[in-house]
């Protein structure tokens, strides 16, 4: 007997069924927002994850040499991927750039609650707009997914920082500050002690003072971020810091402001961002981790080799998606679903094939017996798929022009002429003869 | 600049809407079938496919040890895979099992027309049914997928035979014969010359004059199976005999026997099937190969460890089907649709958002400005995404509290008061305000 590889998941039908149902949720939300499907590969050159992350990041992927001696790497992300494609077809797709798709993505990491290594996401992005309009639309797509799914405010909240307003705050301390290490500390901070996110921040080249005054800095509300621009008296934090106003206002205007929340502390892990970022949190918290997130990565197509195009998407994934849908109790039902079954009694194949057809040429899900069964096991079976209606097609029935229409949830039944059923009925059930 | 891997390709919006659209109806016809969609891992074990076909197959693989030290490979196709699944679970899954899957695939392979690096498949298959009606089912979920859409009977032929009227032909003759060898003798007869095709079966154990005495044996018409059962005298090549003829009156009153001829040359390569086999044809012949193939194996779930559980399946593959729909001509059209553009003049974004969210909530694909553009360039974008209807928000005409609604068509326009817009309508366009 073999088994599944670990981190790998087999999703067997009912919960696979609860699966599809949130991700054509999501990808339906996106659809309406303009967002067009895409169709990526399963297989990049290692080099363009090592270009953009560096040597270390081998060390997370699935990377071989193919047959034919490439370095190849199952792809942990999308966004490399589509930004290639961005730069393939850069004169001919016209702009803004909206895309989605959801499919399965590796890394080789350690395997916990909510992380796995296969693990799938759905990824929305915008190529070719620099607005704070394309942002917030990024952030109204991520409302309206987590909405439509039945998530409402008291769920969930956007946690909304800028990556150029910490990048702007740190150039501004008197000191030599790796900008990106310290960025790092602050994606780091909620994980680890006051003490070490301070280390952090030492090692990255502020002092201990300078970094205590960071994190006054950055627990700044809403309306006082003009203290962020009287502080640093930079043009960059100042149009960092309008930037993030002016997408805000966007949102409300989509309908997002309501589910974000100012946190300057957010910060996004990877490297590439550059602009406003977030982050989904369960807001009763029970959900510690962040949901998914989403921000702006403005050089990626430039480092890329195509022409400067600023980005801006999010990825939700779907396996942290189902702890925060399972703890607000909107988690689709894991069950079967069967409008028919079509049971035969003695040599009814004929007559119930054809009765079968007709309601699927409906649309409607059917099925009947396959496996020459007894008239009990049928029943079983029937029941075991939720069928809602249950047509009994016996040979003495038959022999009177009649089949016998049983609703499963009441046990009520009832007889009908044969060349009525299904006759001009779209979905007739046992209500329409009784 | 960076290049996908050969033999694996990106689909951009256009051309993924047709594979979808594709897709979709696949699965649209499995739903109506009962078939429940499964989602599967896409690395296993590389010793689940070597116990299954042999070391050679490691050659054809995308294989490789991963940083654990497990020997793992990229999924060739689905039956292995979907066959530990049935084992892992025999207990608690009542059966029949009807199980679908779309996904992609790898094989390293040589790169062709219709031939990929990386394909997708959509999986049906059915566990634990001998019965002639579970093979039925499948030629008629087939026949439904492809009529679907839009293809005719002038069109597709699915070509059935039977491994064991062969297995039981070739174990008849005075000879010992490599029943397996011989089967790939068969499956490749179409491709190579007559002689060449001898020689395999000669090679298998045949002499020259047995082979052509076989070749005389798989020319029989439908009518003259019983000459088979003569010939062999063996109640296994009649226990064969009788089971085809029983699948294909099923597939009579399932509405599929019109598709089926009996092809008894067709032998499929795989070396798992016991029963029915058959591949769909493209009637006309300008698709030369088999487009997709299926049929019988109710040996592997014991192989794989498990109870005796018969199994029949097929999967149609994208590639190949895409040629047969594109020679019919109905292969989608490639192109955006969109619904609604709402386009901003001036400073008109609060209100042309509220549009635009209450178009969305109607399910409608509706797109506005995130780029802050022309109105000219605006207009050009709309057009670019094949917009069925434009809501002008200009900021004069909403100092009027009217919008215009312009059908792209035409190029019609009218203006409306703008809290009629939508107002109660479903689908407003251009012809409700005319």
């Amino acid at each position: 007997m073999y088994d599944h590889l670990k981190g790998f998941r087999d999703f067997y039908p009912a919960e696979m069924g609860a699966r599809r149902e949130v991700i054509d949720s999501l990808e339906a939300a996106a659809r309406r927002y303009g967002f067009r499907e895409v169709g990526t590969p399963a297989l990049e050159r290692t080099q363009m994850y090592v270009d953009k992350s560096g040597e270390e990041i081998v060390e997370e992927l699935y990377a071989f040499e193919d047959k034919g001696g490439r370095e190849v790497a199952l792809t942990p992300e999308l966004t490399p991927t589509v930004a290639r494609m961005v730069v393939a077809k850069q004169q001919e797709l016209s702009k803004p750039i909206k895309w989605v798709s959801t499919r399965p993505f590796w890394r080789y990491e350690q395997v916990q609650q909510g992380r796995f290594r296969e693990f799938y996401q759905t990824n929305v992005d915008i190529f070719g707009s620099s607005e704070p309009e394309a942002d917030a639309e990024i952030l109204a797509f991520a409302a309206d997914a987590l909405t439509d799914l039945g998530l409402t405010g008291e769920e969930f909240e956007f946690r909304v920082s800028h990556r150029d307003i910490l990048g702007g705050l740190f150039e501004s301390f008197d000191a030599d500050v790796d900008t990106a290490a310290a960025i790092r500390a602050v994606d780091k901070s909620e994980k680890i002690s006051h003490n070490e996110y301070h280390d952090l921040l030492v090692e990255a080249g502020l002092s201990y003072d300078q970094a205590a005054e960071f994190d006054d800095l950055l627990a700044v509300g809403e309306d006082d971020l003009d203290e962020l621009v009287d502080f640093a008296g930079t043009d960059r934090v100042e149009a960092a810091v309008t930037n993030l106003q002016n997408v805000l206002e966007a949102a409300a205007d989509f309908g997002a402001r309501e589910y974000c929340t100012l946190s300057l502390e957010t910060a996004r892990g990877l490297d590439y961002y550059t602009g406003v970022v977030f982050e989904c949190f369960d807001s009763t918290g029970e959900v510690s981790r962040s949901v998914f997130g989403g921000g702006r990565y403005d050089d990626l197509i430039e480092s890329f080799g195509g022409q400067p195009t600023p980005a801006v998407g999010v990825a939700p994934g779907l396996a942290p998606l189902s702890l925060l849908l399972q703890r607000a109790d909107v988690w689709p039902e894991e069950a079967f679903t069967t409008d028919y079954y079509v049971l035969q009694i003695g040599d009814t194949r004929s007559e119930a094939a054809r009765i079968v057809r007709d309601l699927r040429e409906r649309g409607h899900v059917v099925e009947t017996d396959v496996a020459d069964r007894s008239f009990g096991s049928q029943l079983n079976y029937a029941d075991s798929i939720n069928a809602e209606t249950v047509v009994v097609a016996g040979e003495q029935d038959l022999a009177n022009d009649e089949v016998t229409i049983k609703e499963m949830e009441s046990g009520d039944q009832t007889q009908v002429p044969v060349d009525e059923f299904p006759g001009d009925l779209e979905r007739p059930t046992y209500d329409d003869f009784a």
